[in-house]
């Protein structure tokens, strides 16, 4: 028995036979362009879908069900991306017509949601039932798994842990529409402004000679290349982004207590070190408040396969 | 049949005959003191129940269960308080003894928790499956319940909604040990504050006038007082208050975008008037940010037996 796990993204529309032990068998994708019309892609879908399951000599009753990683606002139980900025879909069955059309159950979520459920099933976090996501990247996105099942809120709008204010004094604006969300401080974009600004404020900074002196050449990486080279600047805004992010980790601790707590995104390729400047931050600073048990803090595992599995994961 | 509802306090332990549709028909109490020994408590707890049962002419085969709310961390999958400040127990696995020993079912919870499944049970969130309370008291209390059931967190350790850090620039240190928590700014206590640093401040403010120009009368009522009479300090702590409060309930609408969000404790008593002022900030600050359904605020409505309602909803 498989799954297909459906990865919708800006550009492309990816999927993958998945083996019920979480393992990408095969894959197959089509473009997306936001001025397409949704009709057609879910008819485009539904064709290449059916083909590809003939190319794999897979029988519709070895299909267990075909799970949906969108982005945007997704009604699960209506089986509906309610909004996607990305793609332009407004009120889009997207499950129902394939669900209909295909004739396989099939389920659908928030990307962010679907990649931390696979996390959890199949990936870091295999050893708990309660873990929450936080996707360090162009923003800061979040995924809650409680008892083993997602926890999407009211009509998906939930999860949103990266737009939760930890600064209400900020003069950073969100693109939420709020001032100092943790997004705006523990991004993969933040990090990237948190850096431009710590160079212009520090012209002797190593960091100018990672990036050759071209600080349009900053990326989410460049302070941990100054930090290796022991560089005071990267030091400290590395050490500010660790308290950022420690804040957010350790509301989010008192907020679920959660068994582990799985960071992905551009950041998280940074691995141990920053789990260990991460766990050392929430042992000075409460971690174990009132007696609590600390979070495991765990660097995500499954890669650039996440996105098919944490949706086949939504049926397996 | 009928449920035991056992409500634990400070200086009393309180409990009553809760009816399946959440009516307390009769109650009953011990004193309590935190020099006693627990085991002792335990001792005493099983005698009285056992007798009251018998003044109300119930028997055993007619009662569901016995449900337990206490103040501190609670582990219910133990049955366990592993600590609570108030009463110097730990590692006391209460619910285990009176289960043993009345053979009865037995639950325990955190108190803040029982609350808030009392109130989604049978007071104000009886509409809904998916509701956050805040308790603004002493201090901020939270309780998270999703599809009906309560989230505590590891060992209890979660549901924690007054220490999220909301401003990490804050000088005001919280009984947690971190900075700025959300209960540093919306507990009744820090309304107390923040009401005595405007008086202070507007030596001309009617607010002298509501406490007779004795500022140690100054209570979790006094700023409500003053902005019924208009007064220009008082309207403006109101306003700062409802703006703190509001970040705080934005950011829990964003984390679990429920369908409601009760209000209870002191500061909740102004009813209508905080519901309003609260749903109005919340319009205003991006309430339904992404096109995310928005949470209907709403004031507890189980009052002074809301204890141990909250414990028999826990076997009910």
């Amino acid at each position: 028995m498989y799954a297909i796990g459906i990865d919708v993204g800006g550009t492309s529309i990816k999927w993958g036979l998945v083996s019920k032990d979480g393992k990408v068998l095969a894959t197959d994708f089509i473009q997306s362009r936001k001025d397409e019309d949704q009709n057609l892609v879910a008819d485009k879908l539904v064709y290449k879908i059916d083909e590809f399951l003939k190319q794999q000599g897979v029988e519709r009753k070895e299909i267990i069900g075909i799970g949906i990683g969108s982005p945007g606002t997704i009604d699960s139980k209506e089986g509906e991306v309610i909004y996607t900025n990305n793609l332009d879909w407004q009120h889009f069955p997207l499950a129902k017509i394939l669900e209909n059309r295909l004739g396989l159950t099939t389920k659908i979520t928030n990307d962010a949601n679907a990649a931390t459920l696979g996390e959890v099933k199949f990936g870091a976090g295999k050893k708990y039932k309660n873990v929450i996501m936080l996707t360090l990247g162009t923003g800061v996105g979040g995924g809650i798994v409680i008892d083993g099942k997602l926890i999407e809120g009211n009509k998906g709008g939930g999860a949103e842990l990266g737009h939760a204010v930890i600064n209400f004094e900020s003069d950073i604006l969100c693109t939420c529409g709020r001032y100092g969300c943790l997004e705006v401080y523990a991004s993969a974009t933040a990090l990237i402004r948190q850096t431009k600004q710590a160079m212009e404020a520090n012209r002797d900074s190593k960091l100018w000679d990672v990036v050759d002196h071209d600080i349009t050449k900053v990326n989410g990486k460049t302070v941990w290349d100054g930090y290796d080279l022991n560089d005071k600047t990267a030091i400290e805004v590395v050490n500010n982004y660790i308290h950022y992010l420690g804040i957010g980790i350790l509301n989010y601790c008192n907020i679920f207590r959660p068994e582990a707590l799985i960071l992905s995104g551009g950041i998280a390729k940074q691995g141990d070190r920053l789990v260990n400047l991460l766990t050392d931050y929430c042992e000075k600073n409460h971690y174990g408040y009132g007696g609590s048990a600390p979070v495991k803090i765990l660097i995500a595992e499954l890669g650039y396969e996440s996105g098919i599995i944490g949706a086949a994961s939504l049926v397996l």
